[in-house]
Formats: C-alpha cells, structure tokens, sequence
C-alpha cells in the first residue's frame, strides 16, 4: 500500500524523525515552499529533551515541554505529518517501508537521533530507567511516588532503604541534573510530604566512570558541579562502573553493592537502527557517516542531521557531540543547502560554531561555559533557566514553564507529584496502537 | 500483617475514598484534631469530576484537576495517608483488609463513590470509554487523536468515518458537556490541525435515552441545552437505547446503527462494590442504604457519604441525588457529628440543601438553575466558569486552570493535543503496582 499524501510536481523530501534536527528542518524548509515535505515521527509531537528530567522530578507537566507537530505545520499546505514507525529504507527504490504504506522520496533526511546504551547488558537494559523520552520521564516519576509509599508498608529497614534509595548512572549534564534535583527534593519536598518516613534516610548515589563530571566541558565547570552537587548531598562515586543490576542491588566494578530498586540509567547513547541501511555506512555508537554537506557516503539524495550523523571537520576530528546545539545548526545548513539545490548553486559545506555549553545543578547552582567566559552559581542559574525558556517552542509553554519555575522557586514546592497513567486496557479491548 | 500506623489514644476513623466526602471529611477532622484519621485511596491525589471532560478534549492537563493528598495534610500529625486498595472489610472485628495491611477502626466511613454503569453490557464495558477518572479521561484523549491520525491513511470512506465519527451516550451533564466540546474541537481545531481531512464528515451523536436532557435540571434548561448542542451542530437522539457495541458499530433500539469507533459511555454510575457488607444493607443503584446521621443500618459505627450512600428525607423520598453536594453537604455534618459524638453531644440529622446545578455546553453557552433564578447563555457561562475555578483545591491550580481558560478562549485553541503515554514496561520489569 503507498502512503496517502498527493502527488505534487515538487520534489519530495522526506524528513525521518522530529527532533531538533527534523524540526528545525522542516519548520525551513516549510517556510521556503520549495519542496514537498513529509515528516514522520512515531509521536505526535516534538520533544524537549534538556527539560525531562523536571518532567520526571514532578516540577513540569509533559504538555509543558512538548509541542504538537501538526500545530507547528497549521499554515504550511505542503507539509505532510504521519505519526508512524519506519520499518525500513530501500535506497535502490528511494522508498521508505512505513506503518501506514510505502513513501517514496526525492530527498531523505535521516534524523531519528539516538537511544539510551545500555552497552549489552540486557537485564540492566530491562531494569533500569532511561531518560530519553518525556514518556520514560513520567515513569520515572510515578516510580518514586510509588515506591515511596510502598515505603510507608515495609517496616524492614534495609527493604525500606532500597525503596528510597536511588542510583544515578553518568555523570554527563542529565546525571548531574537528575542526582541534584533528586538532592533537592529529599530536602525540600519528601519531609513535608512523608513526615512519617526519616528522609535522611534517603540516598542519593551519582555513578561516574570517568575521573570527572560533565566530560567536554571546562575544568571549573567539572569541579564546581562535584561541589554543588556535595553541598547537595549527593554520593558522587568517580571512576566506577556499573556491571550489574538485578532490581534490588547494583553491582559496581569495584566490588560493592549498593541496595536500591531504581537505577537511573544516564550513561550513555548509541544511534537508533534503521533496516535497510547499509554496514558499511555507520560507524562508532551506530552514527551514520556523513560529509561535510550530511550527505550519506554513495547516496547524494540521502542526508543524515542531529545525533544520528557523524561528520568530521577540521576542529572536530571524532565527530561532533551529540547535543542539540550541532542538530539544529547542521539543519539550517542542509536548508540552505536544500534551496541551494533547488536554485542551482553549489552546496556550503557545515561547519560547527559552539556557542558554549551549560548544565545546572540546583537552585542558584548552575555551570556555564561560554567560549570566551565560564561562570558558576546563581547566576549561571538564571542564565540556564532563561536560555532555556527561550528555546522551547510556544508561547504558552514558554508562559507555563515560566509560571511553574516562579511557583516552585517561591514555594520550594514541586507540586506535581501525581501518579497518573492513561487507563489501561482491559484485555480484548480494541487497542490504540495498531 | 498489620498496617504500619502507629497506635494512638485517640479513637481511629478509617475513611474509604478520597473523593468530594472523604477528602471534605478529613479535613474537617484534621482540623479539630479529636480523632486519628486514616484516609485510604487506590490514588495518591483527589480528582475534580466536573472537570474530566476538559481533560479529555485537550483542553486542561491532568495535573490541574487533582491535588496530591499529601499535599493537603502536610500539616496534620493525625492523619495518615495510604495509597491502598481495600480488598473487604470485616465489620464484627472492625477491620479492613487492603493491600498495605489490616486495618482496624473504631469509625468506619465508607465513601468510595460509584463507577460507570454499562447495565451488565459485558463487551460495551469492554469496548465503550467511560468517563469516571482522570485516567479514563486521559484515555479518551489519546484516542481521538491516534484515530484521526490514523483517519488520515485510511482512503476508505465508511472506514475513515467510523474513526472520525464519535457517539456519546447519556445527556446528563458529562454527556451534554463532552459532545459540546467535541462539537467545538470539530468547529475550530480540527481543521486548522488536520487541513488534509474533510472535517465536515465528523460526525457527533448524543444518544439519551430519556425524552430530555439534563433530567432533574429546570424545562428551560433542557430545552436550552437541546438548542445550543444542535447549534453547533452534535446529533441529538432522544427517547433512543444503545443496545450493544461491537467495536465499529453502535446498534440501537430503534434498529438503526452507526459506525463508529468511539462511543464515549456516562449513560449512568452504579455504586463500587466492597467485599463484606453484606447484601441487606445495599440498596438500588448498588448504594449502602444509611439513616439520617449517615449510619448504615444495624452498625452504629459504620457511616456511608457521598455517592455511594442512600438516604432517604422527607423532601427527598427516594435518595438524594449522586452529586458533589450532596458528598460535601453530608461529609460537613458527619464532621459535627463526630465532634458531637467527641463531646457526648447528640447527633444532628442530615439535611439537604440545593444549592442548584448548572452545565456547559460550550463558549458562551451554558444552563444554570439556582433555587430561585434560573439562566442560559454567555452569562450562565461566566458563572459555571467562576463556581468551578472556586470549587478547585489548590491556589496552583485554580491559577493554572485560569491561565488555560483564558488561553483558548482567545486563541479558540485547545493546545494540549499530545498523545502521550507514561513508558509501557517491558516484559519481565520490575512493575510499580504491587
């Protein structure tokens, strides 16, 4: 069955993935009106991911952080969204296999990101909790709530202490985000809320295999964010690795245990699959290869952008980081490039400009890196929160996240500590998902 | 096992449910602080009913129409809090039997409200998508939305409108308020969200049984109601029985049949069940039949409030009415009767008192009968608006459900249309339910 979108005299490029790179793309490219664009992604939105882990510690509601695609797209008639999973490509066909039919392309951006590593290890991979998606961001926050108050019941200390318990693993920006809110809400919020539980009780473990924290940022910032992150009382273990985990105890490589039935699995990322694709293509961290203009090695009219592409440049000899900074600026370049192939001219070849980098710790405990000044603290703080802000998209998500960080800064109060899921459906039930 | 809850020379009132009665009861209780209170709920937050319906149309987040119950009693030692369900409950030993532990009382208060009445239905149970809990309501809003992005791959017209066409089954206010606001949601976002479909083709039905709407309200309020659903548009049946559902058609009494894939059911509640109380003291509709001081008949330390109870008084032969003022209204003065029984004062009957009932069914178009005045339109609308902004716990919310209301009633943009789902457990997880 072929996809239902009409046939248009425009070429057609086809956008996989709706991420920084795929969005920030097709938002250009809509703009331009030179080409027919379909952009497929398995939700129905875009997603903020410097955010999620306020998502998980109940300081933001999931809506406040996620963006509809077809809201994004209202006044652009050629651009086509299908909320679908791509099964495979066949570049000799220049088609794309989907859930809903077949889609054949012109143009194919591939820009469908990465997926938490677990590195092989399956039963971490089935135990731990990842954090790449505002979905497993709201599982992990109905887990805390829920283990808490199984925590109420269990009159054992050492079962109640793996309840409480929580083990961060990688120490990049989401590991430090996560282990200093966590650190703030033993503070803050837990003794209010249980007043019946001894919250001291409460450890909060950041496992780091490295000598250091926040890896690819400066020296001052590493350090700083291992103080705050004491301050906060957070364990920060360095140069350790987590081998095992079997939903009770975590197995370090030093050979202790820590009691904890929560794992928070931050440690790394390795590209999404996708059948079809040739070996031959991807490299390290299944990072497609691509060059200078993200063009597939062997397939001019395919195209890789955002964490999913590994390009070398002169300043960059391993590849970019995978951060949203490099997407977004790779999909304004193969834009331009886009219109230059329309027109004609000659590609521009990308080249990444760092604007500097940025993680915070807690209240009034922020890092920042800017290429010609680092700074920490309070001011950082504001800095993060406000470049923040003025990233997302919308403006009412940008009025709501500002509402809700006001409200919790006031209030010391993250107030949304509600274990909600969607009903589950009976069995037999007609299911949403086809 | 016994539940963790420390003993206390003040006598111990377990509370059943934490809806509009036993969430007003205890805090009464906790206030005066005469008694332990234990509150039990399968949640750990109060739901706001009026409101679910704007949850399901993307119109409000979850989190703006509940309030965690802890947050509700974080300053009061004497009452404890469990997210449990009851299994049943033994009354000639005073105790219960939940998840968490056996838990003896001294008072009992049951008030666990009732669920959705499908009238023995089996396969509508299964198929049809009631109306009674945030979850539900979250549920309901995730499908509309996959299935209109499933409309659009679906080339076949009888198929494309069993997805697009939605049937709504009850006119009481839950029926006649969803099918105003999905009448809305066809008028003005559906058509800006999904340009490519024909959104003349939705259809909207609401299918009522009786030969008005809003039975129990004021004539004038009936009549009106009619009217502005049939100006924007929904289908009305009257005097008209859904008689079976089979997941892509909805039979009738009459015989005739419409395809369609959603058929949203508030046609009727029935009271929640508990193991244990036995069968003499329930009552038509499943309610535990109580006298005037709320006791259940034959055990003096027994009571029944809120939707669940059935009690008779002169102005009100046959039962109360099962809404949220009646709950409130009973839970006050079971409230000063157990300050009453506290002091060895003598119990004060219950007494009714309407305050009135009022319904939306859509921008500028409201009924409400207050005892002596009875409105409709754009003002009725404004004071539907106000009482229930009013009626919300929590000054957070109250100011969040404003900015939202204030937010689509200028943009005519219901923006929370995310089909978002908290990460489904893989196989073989360690799950969070016990």
């Amino acid at each position: 069955m072929k996809i239902n979108i009409p046939e248009s005299d425009k070429k057609r490029i086809v956008i996989v993935g709706g991420g920084f790179a795929g969005l920030k793309l097709a938002l250009k490219l809509a703009h331009r009106q030179e080409y027919q664009v379909v952009l497929l992604d398995k939700n129905n939105y875009h997603q903020f991911q410097p955010l999620f882990y306020q998502v998980a510690m109940a300081g933001l509601e999931p809506s406040s952080i996620v963006f509809p695609l077809r809201k994004a797209f209202r006044k652009d008639k050629e651009v086509y969204i299908r909320v679908t999973e791509v099964k495979a490509v066949h570049l000799e066909k220049k088609q794309l296999e989907t859930t809903v039919g077949l889609c054949n392309y012109d143009y194919l951006v591939l820009a469908f990101g990465a997926d938490t590593n677990f590195f092989g290890n399956e039963r971490v991979a089935r135990l731990a909790i990842p954090m790449k998606s505002v979905s497993e961001a709201l599982f992990l926050r109905n887990r805390i709530l829920s283990d808490f108050e199984k925590a109420l019941s269990t009159t054992n200390y050492e079962e109640r202490q793996g309840l409480m318990d929580i083990v961060v693993v990688g120490g990049g920006p989401t590991g430090v985000e996560v282990s200093g809110a966590l650190a703030e809400m033993k503070r803050y919020v837990f003794p209010k809320d249980y007043p019946e539980l001894n919250t001291d009780e409460i450890d909060i473990y950041l496992i780091q295999g490295g000598d250091q924290l926040l890896n690819g940022m400066s020296e001052e910032s590493s350090q700083k964010s291992m103080e705050f992150l004491s301050q906060l009382g957070v364990e920060v273990r360095l140069n350790t690795l987590v081998t095992d985990f079997d939903g009770e105890f975590v197995h370090m490589n030093d050979g202790e245990s820590i009691r904890a039935r929560k794992v928070i699995w931050a440690a790394g990322i390795t590209g999404n699959k996708m059948e079809g694709m040739p070996e031959s293509c991807l490299t390290r961290g299944n990072r497609i290869k691509v060059n200078r203009f993200s063009q597939v090695e062997g397939y001019d009219d395919v195209f890789a952008i955002g964490d999913i592409a590994y390009m070398e440049e002169e300043a960059y000899p391993h590849g970019h980081p995978q951060v949203a900074q490099v997407a977004i600026q790779q999909a304004k370049t193969l834009a331009d490039n886009f219109k230059n192939l329309h027109r004609g001219n000659t590609l521009v070849p990308f080249s990444y400009k760092d604007l500097g980098s940025m993680a915070t710790v807690g209240r009034n405990r922020a890092v920042v890196d800017l290429p010609k000044w680092k700074f920490q603290g309070a001011f950082a703080w504001l800095v993060w929160l406000l470049v923040h802000l003025f990233q997302i998209l919308g403006v009412k998500n940008k009025v709501f996240i500002f509402l809700n960080w006001v409200w919790n800064y006031v209030t010391y109060d993250q107030s949304l500590r509600l274990i909600i899921r969607p009903r589950v459906p009976k069995s037999g039930e007609v299911e949403v998902e086809s």
